[in-house]
Order: C-alpha cells, then structure tokens, then sequence
C-alpha cells in the first residue's frame, strides 16, 4: 500500500478505510433488515448533510449527471423558462439538460472564465420575469470557480423561482445551508467531498421543489430519473419497509452511510472550516511557487479545489512528472484553457498530510520540468498557514 | 462469515470474494493508465460474454431499468410502434419505459400467468406490420418464466424488426447466442448473472440498432441515457484513452472486470450447462416437495431462478423460518399472485452446494410452518440428478 499514489483530483477521490471496507462486504438482500435501516439512516443524514430538515432526499444509482437530470426532468415541463448563471462547462452542461426536457433556457455568462455574474447581472434577468427555476453551479470543478450561492439563492427566493444548486463537488465540503439559504433543490455525486466511490447520485428536494412536482401537467419525460416511482421508495426505507423500483446499489448505499456518519461525526461546520483552512493553505503554496489560478480573486474560489495555470515553459507533461513524485492530478477540463492548466481537489477526507504531500509532489514535479522557483518555498506556505489555524 | 446468510434471490446474489475485493479496492482516478486497462477490458468481455462479436457495449451507473431505459430512449422516436411479448410484470414495464419515450405499444399477453405467447400469435401480429422493435423478455423475474428467445428472435428477423431482449436475470446464466440468433440489443443488470454487486447498467447493441440510432431524426428523450454522449466515450476506453462524459463507477467496473474474467475462464458453454444442471436439480427437488411452480411447463421455465407457489396451509411466513435456516429467498412480486409463492435465483457463481444448502433450508422452513411431507426427499432429489450430470 505505501507506493499507492494519492488520488488528489476533483473526484474520485481517496477514501476512508472503513468506506472501503463497507465496499467490499458481502452483498445483501435490497430487502434484508440490515439493508432497510442502512438506507433508511443513510436518508436522514443526507438531510443533516445537506442542511436541510424539510428536504425529500433521493438516492439513485447513477453519476452526478444523473442528479442534475433528475433536477431537470422532475422540475421542467416543456416551455418553462430557466436561468442558468454559468461559471463554466458543467453550468453550461445544466443548461443543456433543461433544454433536453423543453426548457427556454438563458444563460447568464461570467464576464471571464474564473468569473462569476454579478449579482446584479443575475438580479435584473429575473427582473424580467417569468422564470420557473434557476440553477446554480455551486462549485464549476471546469474553472475553481465558487458561486456566491448564499448571495444566488437570496435573489432567486426574492423572484419566486426555484433556486436549484448543482453541489456536485461542494456538498459536505463547500459551506451551504440548504434550507436556511432558501435551496430548492440541491444534488452531489457520491465521489466527491461526501467520500462515497462513483456510482450514485444524490438529491435533496425542499417542499417547493416536491410542490412543483407534484403540479406538473405532463409525465416527466425521463423513465429512470421519475420522481413518480422513486418518491415512494425513499418513503418506504426511510420509514425502514422494504419497497422497489429499481434495486439500489446495496454496496455503495452501505458506504454512503458509513460516510455521512463520519462527515457528521466530524460535524458540518468544523468541516466546512477544515476545507477552507486546507484550501487557504494549498492555494498560499500555490502562490509562493508562483502560479495564477483560473479564478480570478480569491472571492470566487473554491474551497474543494484548485486550478492553478502552469508556469511559462511549462505543459501537461509536469503532471506525469508529479504522477511518478506519487499524486495523481487532473489536467484541464474547460475547452477553452484545457492545455494550459491543471486541477486539483482537496476534499472530503482530506488530510493536512495530504496537502503537504501534494504540494511536494508539484514542487518535484515543476523542478523536474524545469521550471526555476524555490524549492520548498510552497511546502513552507502551506505550514506557515496551517501553524496559524 | 459462518454464520452469514446464503443469498438465494433472484439478484443480487452471491458473489465471489475476488469480486469483493475489488468492490474494496482504492479508488483510483478515472482517467488512470490501470482503470483505463480494466474498462477497456471489461468492454471486450461484455461482447465475448453476450456473444456479440460485433456488438457495441455500453457500461453505465445504473440499475437495470437504466438499462432497459436506454435501450427505449436510444431506439425509439415518437410515433414508432414496438410489439412487446409479455411473460410478466417486467414485459409490462417495458412497455411503460417504450411509451415514457412515445411508442405506440401493442402487448402480445401470455395466456396466464405462468405462461408465455404462442410463437404464431406473435407472428400474426408482426405481420400486421409497421413495428419497429419487439421487446422479449428473457426471464421474467416476476414469473420465472424463460421465453423462447431464439425463436421469438428468427421472427423478429424474419419481419424486419429490431430485437431488443431484457436480459436482466439471464445473461451469463441462460443460454443467449447475440449475434448467432439475430438479436440487436440485449441489456443486464451487474447483480444478475453476471456477478457484480448493483449499481452497472449493460447493454449491447449490434450494427441494426446502432444503425437505427443513427438515422435518429430527433434528440434522444433521456439525456443521460444519450449514446450520443456515451458512445465516443466507450469507444475511447476500448481504445484505451481516456475521455469523460458521467464518471464512471470504478470499484464497480473492476468488479465487472474480474467477473467477466471469471465468466470467460469458465467458458459460455460451460456456463450455460452448469446453470441447467443445477435448475434442473433445484426445480426436482422443489416437485420432490410436493410444490407447483408458477410457469406452467418445463419448456416455459427460466434456469436462473424458480418461483414455487406455498403449499396448502403454508405462506411467506415459512420466508422467516427458511432465513432462520440460513439462506435468504425472495418473495412474490406478481400484483396478481405476490401473497401465493416465493422465488429462489440460483445463478452466477451459484454451486451444488448452495443448492443442497438452500434445498435444506427450504425443507426445515416447510417443516416448522406444518406442512406435512418427507423430509430429506428434496435434498435426495437434488442429489439423485447430480450423480448423473
């Protein structure tokens, strides 16, 4: 095990011990007891997770794009009017999901990439009217770009539209308070900052969004994501009676609940500033060694990832480099930068060794590629942040 | 472990422990050098394993109704007519995912339950012409009843229609010849036969269906079921590249993987026997016992599972006393007959002597619940037909 690498992108990302464990148990009946109040604890600590007392938790087999169609299909019937404020590819992504299902869709777009809409961008589209719901990509893991959701959600309350955040690489480790913020509708994927390997989509629907359901005219146009089908069944466990739709995924569904018990046994605030402390450090490193990040301030970065630029010289080959210094990066994801910067996530279990470790690697790896810095300037960075916390 | 219980129901079952292990492996990054190696494996599997040599597979996280609703997303357009052949409640599901995406349905109905349409009365409504799919179910789970795919398959040819065929409780189990017998798409779940705890959807799709996507005239229904998405992004990982569209479930593909391995290692053939063998000898003892099952004849009867009704004076309470014996069965899941009989799948890396376990633990159940019959005569019977395979 001590060669193994650390898995530090923006998801998957490495996992508990004991997450790893429930993995890989023998398998169960979706019906045997032990099943049912797995699951049905699993959906009452989604809603501590989320924040979210009043919320309608969903739990399906399937990736983070499946939570955002579960949004989409569920909420939009032809002809609704959305407004997606876009920080990226995977808001752009959103926008054309709401499409598939007859949405009229307009996009408010950052100034810049590694921007975000002003508020008063946002505030005066919905000014003109007649939107059904918005979308908010929490965290766009294309750019590092934080959304002001707090500042997003209030907007979206104050227009009477549904506020709909994709939490996809923010949920358990970006602050958000579901229902205090006024969140309709928040999704994640179980691979990132809530520790879970891939494989299920996870959504948290406040009253509003379970209201607009309910009011549809037409089905929804979706079979597997169907709320129609699935409501009863996150009824039926929580309420620890076996029932059926499709056979949930009982191995990922036993590390879920494993994971939620430890985020919740660490407690959200204490992990929502943990995420900020090792964030503040690894982009202090950073910094000292030199490297922009795509966001372009640090208000409208992220805290579960970072997207530094490579140096001048330098290309994507540094990250082989720091692949054999023993971390596994991610290179860029949005297709206007993609060659000219790479990704790293520090989430869910993320530990302050973690960060040291990562932070070495890239110094190793930029030296190897011969870029001219300070070696050891951003390991230092990263104590001199943390000897402070 | 000894005292864990024997998972005998129609899925998941039991799964063997070097699947297991790489449930509990650490997650590496989707896009690392040895996850690329076993997707792109497991994907040259899935085609040996469908015996499809020229098939496209398709892997994605999901249950099996995903797989069923990518089929329905992919291959219909509104206004198309589908013939779905009717063996039971996961037949009529297929006709309610095929109309979700605006199929006009015909459902060709068994004349009872237990029982399967007449090869003529299909053919006599494929020649009313004008249908574009038939769907057939290869094991209803709901009845056990195994359809004749390979003639209903001749007729789907003969008349010019596409032949999708669930597969969800027989691929790997019952015998299915893809390409040899005509069909152009056939789809699973993980935690089938094929030995993969929940959470993978698996389809492939020959050249006809691939074909018939293509000349699409309008955007497919289902955007995360979209092979318009999927399809470059299977492509690349058998090409060993990598490429993203929904981060794929990875412990759960290694799992696949290792299985596929395990399934080719024993041979198709090989497989095919074994599972009629062990029906053969299961379903002899359940008539030792002096229970009917639900199909009404052999040649309507599925090899992966058995579904006898309760003997007089007996009902699911004898489910508890057979879990108390050891070993996990299923109970009814037919609206029309649910409260009347149970179901046992044996499947997968099912054995002689899960068999004899469950046989033994179905005969001590019996017994405490006062049914009045010989006890030993199931276990001899299941003996009497292994002694002379």
């Amino acid at each position: 095990m001590k060669d193994r690498k650390l898995l530090m992108i923006p998801g998957p990302i490495e996992f508990t011990p004991e997450v790893l464990r429930a993995m890989g148990m023998a398998t169960t009946s979706h019906v045997a007891p032990n099943f049912i109040e797995a699951f049905g604890q699993a959906l009452e600590r989604l809603r501590q997770v989320f924040l979210c007392p009043s919320g309608q938790p969903f739990v399906v087999a399937g990736s983070g794009t499946l939570a955002m169609d579960i949004a989409a299909a569920n909420l939009i019937e032809s002809g609704n009017k959305a407004l997606v404020v876009s920080t990226g590819y995977f808001s752009d992504r959103f926008a054309a999901i709401l499409e598939r299902y007859g949405a009229a869709v307009t996009v408010v777009h950052a100034p810049a990439i590694g921007d975000a809409p002003a508020l008063e961008e946002v505030a005066d589209v919905l000014k003109s009217g007649g939107y059904k719901l918005m979308t908010i990509t929490h965290v766009d893991t294309s750019t590092a770009v934080g959304a002001d959701v707090k500042g997003l959600a209030a907007l979206g309350r104050e227009h009477g539209v549904l506020v709909v955040v994709d939490g996809v690489c923010a949920v358990a480790g970006e602050e958000m308070r579901q229902e205090e913020w006024g969140i309709d509708l928040a999704l994640t994927a179980s691979q990132k900052a809530i520790g879970v390997p891939p494989g299920l989509a996870l959504v948290v629907a406040g009253p509003r969004a379970m209201d607009a359901f309910r009011r549809r005219k037409t089905p929804v146009g979706n079979y597997y994501a169907d709320w129609t089908e699935w409501l009863p069944v996150m009824e039926a466990y929580e309420a620890r009676q076996p029932s059926y739709f499709g056979t949930p995924a009982v191995n990922l569904i036993w590390a879920l609940n494993v994971s939620l018990g430890q985020i919740l046994d660490e407690g959200m605030d204490a992990r929502f500033a943990r995420h900020r402390r090792l964030s503040e450090a690894f982009k202090a490193a950073i910094t000292a060694l030199g490297l922009r990040q795509v966001p372009v301030a640090p208000d409208k970065t992220a805290t579960t990832i970072t997207a530094p630029y490579y140096p001048d010289g330098v290309d994507s080959t540094v990250l082989r480099y720091i692949n054999e210094a023993g971390v596994i990066l991610a290179g860029g994801l949005h297709p206007a930068i993609k060659a000219r910067y790479f990704r790293i996530g520090h989430m869910g279990a993320v530990s302050a060794s973690d960060i040291l470790a990562t932070v070495g690697a890239i110094e190793r790896g930029l030296a190897r590629a011969g870029y001219e810095f300070e070696v050891g300037a951003g390991v230092a960075a990263v104590q001199e942040v943390l000897r402070s916390a």
